[in-house]
């Protein structure tokens, strides 16, 4: 089978571009890999690891004979990273992206591209609290889903090319508009990852015994918590200053439910609460019925069992 | 070696109860566990499991050749439980809980309780957002911490005693004042899953197609979130009425620095979130380095390894 792009390079080789890169290799998507990145540190694992043919903190090197570049920069260097190798890209060259907000994206990418490169805009729902190539893994996409929000001069086949290789390392795909992109994962990631950043810091605030003891017993439900807000610092500033009219809507629309739900339990409205806890229960079997419940964790553990069979 | 306590018996038979009765078979730590709940499918899934040698309707036959009795029901129950098995209790038992509330616990159980029975309060923090007794696994309790919150008037050697069987299922054991206990638990415990049933809460208010889709991509954060809001709701609804004044008290800590984060967003402070989340991430390691990341799912997986390498 002919390859769909011989040559991959990333742009930014942290945990998403690093498992990508092991998901191609797994499955031999791909005849070269080239892993670009402006960090020393991470160019070396990435050399220990094996991950990629060619590795460079050279943009010409980087990108001059790929068929695709997967732009896994945070979201707010991405228009940077793109204006950076954008010179060096040959005619017909797909031009794709991880990023968790799209609408900015696009704005920032766009004006760096010239005419004769393609650009599709992706976001693969997939990721860890942990961050750089150490922690990548090939099974990263498996049963994920991948979103596209292409730009409506793209030619239909090139957006395909781009479905197909994320079909191809285990993603289902949709497509929609950037601003509905924004608006979903303001509520799913955006809002989540705020809400645990924000718990986390309140009992980080507090006085020393206490917080001694937040972290002693935290498996009673702080911890779950503590592994999202463990996240990438950069990665989910630029998330929230680049997603920040969305995701201020759904603040509000959250503060306003915290309220009512303060009330009740200040008003002993038992009858209230129990209804609200009966219809959050459904939603966790609806999370079930869809498949999306097993975890990052799990996932490891579940490809590890047969390894575990033949130790 | 001699029983701590020849005879344990279960008031309330969920997934705490069932968990305990596994450990204490496996360790052999009693002759005879009692199983007693008001609900028959309780009761038959008791029999099915063989998790006890006594299961029963019968509050009689539940406790009078008790040793030990463990309450655990929720918590807005337990003062009815105790009262409802009280009067056949013989000289010298000892009662003791399981109620993630310890102030008002103890205020609904000690009227019922007399002067010749001994009260241990306890709170092993442990548990998934299963319920019912299918669900409990023997190694539920290990490495979790048990917290006991004494009266002053029990004997020392009593307390021992519940302590050194908490021990034997695995568990590290503290105590503190019930205030305190209350106070911690507020912010490690009941303030998280008060932020999970809301967030998944306003997720359900949304319009039909987008509710679909938040469910559909919950793996990028929200999922986690749903896995919390899935607990029981009677035992929720009664923990948050239970221990109202300090959850309160913390919400409202929790909303200002909410209205703080907010506010960084809307003023694109980039340097404000990033510091913040740099805190967390510390927050994060403090978790790992208390060995208190691993969650349960995870802990089936590695009880399972031997099971597996011997498939």
């Amino acid at each position: 089978m002919p390859y769909i792009f011989e040559h991959i390079s990333f742009v930014g080789f942290g945990l998403i571009a690093s498992s990508l890169a092991r998901a191609v290799k797994k499955h031999a998507l791909a005849k070269t890999i080239t892993a670009f990145d402006v960090s020393q540190e991470v160019l070396q694992d990435a050399c220990s690891l094996n991950l990629a043919d060619i590795i460079t903190d050279n943009p010409e090197t980087a990108v001059k004979d790929a068929d695709i570049v997967f732009i896994c920069t945070p979201v707010g260097s991405s228009g940077k990273a793109v204006k950076t190798i954008s010179p060096y890209l040959k005619k017909g060259t797909v031009i794709t992206d991880v990023g968790s907000v799209k609408s900015s994206v696009i704005k920032d990418i766009l004006p760096h591209l010239s005419n004769d490169v393609f650009f599709v805009p992706a976001h693969p729902i997939a990721g860890t609290e942990k961050s750089g190539p150490n922690f990548g893994f090939a099974e990263l996409f498996q049963d994920r889903w991948c979103i596209l929000t292409p730009l409506e001069k793209t030619p239909r086949n090139i957006i395909e090319k781009v479905a197909e290789l994320w079909r191809l390392v285990g993603s289902n795909v949709d497509e929609m508009t950037p601003e509905h992109h924004d608006k979903v994962m303001a509520i799913v990631s955006h809002l989540p990852h705020l809400i645990a950043y924000t718990i986390v810091g309140t009992a980080d605030d507090m006085e020393y015994q206490l917080k001694q003891e937040v972290i002693k017993y935290s498996a009673s439900g702080f911890r779950d918590f503590t592994r999202i807000a463990g996240s990438d610092p950069t990665m989910w500033r630029d998330i929230f200053l680049a997603n920040s009219p969305a995701l201020l809507e759904v603040i509000q629309r959250f503060t306003e439910d915290l309220t009512a739900l303060q009330r009740s339990i200040r008003w002993e409205e038992g009858d209230k609460l129990f209804n609200l806890f009966t219809k959050t229960r459904k939603i966790r079997n609806e999370v079930i019925s869809a498949k999306q419940h097993i975890m990052e964790n799990e996932k490891i553990y579940l490809n590890k069992k047969d390894a575990i069979k033949n130790d």
